[in-house]
C-alpha cells in the first residue's frame, strides 16, 4: 500500500502514485441526500505497522488534492502547489512535488519512518474523488451544480469509509491546515473514540464574517461568469476561467499579509521604466504576480469544486453544529489530545480563533496545547513555515 | 451660483441642482494626450465672499459625484450614498442626500455660513463630467476604453480650470477623503501658491501593494466579464454588471474592518432557521448585505469610470511623481497648512500612511497636524465619523 520508490532522495518519500477505492455503499450526507457511487483518490507514505496503530490522516485545504508528499509519477502539466514563493513553487511543480512535501517524509514533521500517512482527495474534489465533475448515474452526465451541497462532516464521513476499506479503524492523528484543520476538529468531535490526537494548524472553529464574505465574493465571481452556465459547463466548450481567476486572486490576497506584500513587491512596476498609462494590463509587479497565479490555477482546478469547498468551509461552525451555539459544549466529547498552531500574521484564520479553541478545550478539561508562531507570511505560513512547525509537531506526536 | 433653497431645514444646505461648465480649451494630460471638449459637473454650497477668499474645494472618492451635500432636486432612482449603515443610507438615498452631507452645511465641519464650498464630479467620472461614457468627437461614439488613462494630477488640472471659469484663483482649503485626499495633496504640491490649507482624510501618499492588488482584482473582475466587450459596451444591450458587482463587493470589504463585521453581522444566517445547503444564493446576512450593495451600485455607476478611477488612485505616488522617490523632497514646495486625519481601524489607508506624511511634512519644516481617531468602521470612517471629525476640522479652518 505504501509507495516508496526513490528512497535515495534524503527526506523524500520518493515517487508516488495516487490510488483509488470505490466505497461499497452510499454515503449519507448532512443535507439529507445519499451519494452513490463514491470513489476516493488517496496516497499513502510510510509503512502500516502490523498493529495498524501508526496511521496519520492528512487533510487538504480548499485547493489541494491527495498528492501531499513526494514526486508524482506523472507530473501534472500545471502544478498543484501555489503560494507566496511562486518561482520556487513553479520549479517544484515541474517535478510534481506534493503540496505538503516539506512536512511529510523520513525525519519530517509527519515522519514516515514511524507513521503511515494517508492523504485523500476530499469529497467534492476534482482530483480523483467523486465531486461535481463526476458522472451522475441518474443522468449519465456530470453532476455540475446538481451535486449535493456538502459539509466538512460529509468529507470526514468519506475519509472514514475509505479508511475502513483499508482496514484502518483507529488513527494516531488527524492533521491539516485551514479547511484541513476543520476536518481534524470534526473528526475529534464526531469520532472521538477513533482518534488519538489532532493537529489543527491555522484553522478556526468557525470562519469569521470577513472570511465568510471573501468566500462569498469569490464564489460570486464564478457564478456570475456567463461561462459558468448555472454550473453545467462540462459538455460545453466554455469554462468560467474569468471568474475563477478573480476568485483565485482574491483568495491569494487573503492568504498573504500586508507586510509581506510590502517586503516582496512594494510598489515596483513591471517595466523598469515609468508607468505606461494602461487600463487593463498588469503594471505593478504585484498585479503580474496575481495574474500568473490565476492563470496557473484555472488550468488545474474545477470551478464547481471551488464553489463546493468554499461553501463547506463557510458553513463549518463547531459551536452551532455540536454545541447549541456554545463552543465549550461542542468539544465536551473530545478525547483526542489537541495541538493547535496559529501564525501571528494570519488575518484570515487569526490566532484569536485558535485561542478561542484553546480556551474552550481547556475549560472542558481537555489535553490541549497552543503555539502561536510569530511569522510574516499570513495564512500561507501553514504551507511555508515548515522548519518552525516541525519540532512542535514531532514533539507532540511523541506524547 | 449658490443653491440654497430649503434653509428651513436646520443644518442643511437645502435642495441643490448640479451645474455644468464647458472648459474653453483642451486639457493637457500626464499621459501626453490632450482632451477636448471637457465638461465639468459641479455644485456649490454657501455664498462666495466679495473678496473671493472663502472657497473650499471638496474632492470625492472612487465612487462619488458632485452632489456632496443637500437634497438633489431630482432624487436619483438609485441612491448615491453607500456604506456600512445600509438601511439608514437607503432612507437617505430616497431623498437624494449628498454623499458628505454630514460634513457640509451651516454649522458643520465645512461651514457654509462662512465658506463657499465647491464640489465637482472628477474627470473620468460618470455623473456629468467628461469621462469614458462621454462622446469622443473623433468617432461620434462613446470613448469607452479609448478614453485616456488619467491621473490624480489630471483631475486636479480640470478642477483648477473649472475654478478659473468661476473666477476663483485661490482656495481657502482643498479637502477630501481617500482618493479625495490624494487630490488635496496633489493640489498642495502642484499649485502650492493657490491653496491656503488642505484637509487630507483617510488617505495616503501612495497606496500600499495590498491596496494596489485589491484594486487590480476589482478591475480584473470587470475586464474579464465578457459583457465589458473591451470597454465598448455602451451601444450594446449589455453592461458588465456581474464583474462590477464583484468589484463593488470586494471594495466594500476593504472599506470595513473585521471587528465591525463581527459586531454587525456575526455569522447570522439570512433565514432564521438552519443552513439551507444552497450553492449560489446568499445564506449568511453578510452575504445578503454584499449582494444588496452590489445591486445598488451597478445600477448607478459606469464600469469604465470605475476602471479609470481605480487606475488613477493606484498610480498616485507623491514621492515617485514629485520627489525622485523621496517623500520629503516631494513636499518641500508645499506652503499650505496641512490637516491629516486617519482612523485606527482603516487597514486600506492605514494610520501609518498618514504618519509617514506627517513625518515628511515635519522634516520639511511644514505646518502640519495629524489626528488618528480611534474608531471601528475601517476606511468608511471618513464617511461615518462626522461628529468626531467636525471639531477637528472646524478648529483647523479657524487657524
Amino acid at each position: 500500500m505504501s509507495a516508496h520508490a526513490l528512497s535515495t532522495l534524503a527526506g523524500s518519500v520518493g515517487t508516488v502514485e495516487t490510488q483509488f477505492v470505490d466505497l461499497p455503499g452510499p454515503v449519507a450526507l448532512d443535507c439529507g441526500r445519499e451519494l452513490f457511487p463514491v470513489r476516493v483518490a488517496y496516497e499513502t507514505y510510510g509503512t502500516l505497522a502490523p498493529a495498524r496503530d501508526n496511521v496519520i490522516l492528512v487533510c487538504h485545504a480548499l485547493s489541494g488534492d491527495a498528492h501531499a508528499a513526494g514526486y508524482a509519477r506523472t507530473p501534472p502539466a500545471s502544478g498543484t502547489r501555489d503560494g507566496f514563493r511562486a518561482e520556487e513553487r513553479d520549479a517544484a511543480d515541474s517535478r510534481g512535488l506534493g503540496w505538503w512535501d516539506g512536512m511529510i517524509g523520513p525525519g519530517k514533521a509527519f515522519d514516515t519512518d514511524r507513521f503511515f500517512v494517508v492523504s485523500t482527495n476530499l469529497l467534492g474534489g476534482c482530483s480523483g474523488t467523486t465531486g461535481p465533475s463526476s458522472i451522475d448515474p441518474s443522468t449519465d452526465r456530470e453532476y455540475g451544480s446538481d451535486f449535493p451541497v456538502i459539509t466538512v462532516a460529509d468529507m470526514v464521513r468519506v475519509q472514514r469509509a475509505l479508511l475502513s476499506e483499508l482496514g484502518i479503524t483507529r488513527l494516531a492523528a488527524v492533521a491539516g491546515g485551514s479547511l484541513g484543520g476543520m476536518q481534524a476538529l470534526e473528526w475529534a468531535v464526531l469520532h472521538g473514540d477513533d482518534v488519538e490526537s489532532i493537529v489543527v494548524i491555522a484553522s478556526t472553529p468557525a470562519l469569521r464574517p470577513q472570511g465568510v464574505a471573501w468566500n462569498a465574493i469569490a464564489r460570486n465571481a464564478i457564478t456570475t461568469d456567463p461561462d459558468w452556465q448555472g454550473g453545467h459547463y462540462y459538455d460545453t466548450k466554455r469554462s468560467p476561467h474569468g471568474g475563477m481567476g478573480v476568485a483565485r486572486m482574491l483568495g491569494h490576497m487573503t492568504y498573504l499579509s500586508a507586510g509581506s506584500l510590502d517586503d516582496k513587491f512594494g510598489r515596483r512596476l513591471q517595466s523598469s521604466d515609468d508607468i505606461r498609462y494602461v487600463l487593463d494590463e498588469p503594471e505593478f509587479e504585484i498585479e503580474s504576480y496575481l495574474w500568473h497565479q490565476a492563470k496557473k490555477f484555472v488550468e488545474r482546478f474545477d470551478a464547481n469544486t471551488y464553489l463546493y469547498m468554499s461553501r463547506a468551509l463557510s458553513y463549518f461552525d463547531l459551536a452551532r453544529q455540536h454545541g447549541g451555539g456554545q463552543l465549550v459544549d461542542a468539544v465536551r466529547g473530545v478525547t483526542a489530545r489537541t495541538l493547535l498552531i496559529a501564525f501571528s500574521s494570519d488575518w484570515l484564520y487569526p490566532p484569536e480563533d485558535s485561542e478561542e479553541l484553546y480556551a474552550a478545550l481547556g475549560e472542558a478539561g481537555k489535553d490541549v496545547e497552543l503555539h502561536v508562531i510569530d511569522a510574516p507570511y499570513g495564512h500561507d505560513c501553514f504551507l511555508l513555515e515548515e522548519a518552525r512547525q516541525t519540532p512542535i509537531i514531532r514533539q507532540f506526536l511523541m506524547g
